[in-house]
């Protein structure tokens, strides 16, 4: 009767830690599937500093909201914005996705990001924090419409 | 003919000038009405430092981004943040939305937020800054889902 309990303490705390951690995906999965291949992709393009691919990966009319700066729109600032300055890195990125829900052509999504620069003089600075973007579908191609985050 | 292009530019600036500042709204004016009187709302709730009030104007699962900190989830964690610190108001909250738009029964909306602070010390402080919140209609009632915001 004990020993039973105890199993059935280690099941349910196996299924509450499971949940805490599950990423929830909703919507159709070739939607899904579409929605975080681009977001490995960004990643991809960052490490490679190429400010015109990510640029690319909003809409058109797609807004970023940088700290301390003003909402930023369309596909000039946002090239400006994803350009890497004279000597800078980003060595790592990496987004994790804890909930992407579809509601027709929109999505919003929200996670962790964390990352590694590599400055002018080779110092390298982690950095970490969380997002909330908006998904628009645009001629079958999932595309950021608006993307805000702050550190942690 | 040199006053007709006058009268012209005139004309376009005033339209350029006018959609510069204009606000989207994008769904059913019932649903629009209902959001609007929430973040109206919203500001009289931070301004009399009612954290309860603040809470539940959030989904039971709703999420808040704050600068610095990990996200926070569910009404206890969020009682808690907007819970003043002793001796600080906010003595002044407003929250301009840019654009709302409403997919089913979720709805996005991005804008700018200002307010004033006043310290044990009776000292005021003012601050601006950008957001975007996600919605969900939740039994006739819009609550906020998602909550992200960064300074200027």
């Amino acid at each position: 009767m004990f020993l039973k309990r105890i199993h059935l303490l280690c099941l349910f705390s196996f299924l509450f830690a499971f949940n805490l951690s599950a990423q929830t995906y909703i919507g159709k999965q070739k939607d899904i599937d579409k929605i975080l291949k681009n977001v490995a992709q960004f990643s991809k393009d960052v490490m490679a500093g190429d400010h015109e691919a990510i640029a690319a990966s909003y809409t058109s009319d797609g807004k970023i909201f940088p700290n301390k700066k003003d909402i930023l729109e369309g596909t000039a600032a946002l090239e400006k914005y994803w350009k890497p300055g004279e000597g800078w890195k980003t060595t790592y990125h990496k987004v994790t996705p804890q909930e992407i829900r579809i509601v027709k052509k929109t999505a919003y999504d929200y996670g962790y990001y964390e990352g590694e620069s590599q400055g002018p003089d080779g110092k390298k600075s982690q950095w970490k924090g969380k997002y909330v973007i908006v998904w628009k579908k645009v001629k079958k191609e999932w595309k950021i419409y608006l993307d805000i985050w702050n550190g942690m």
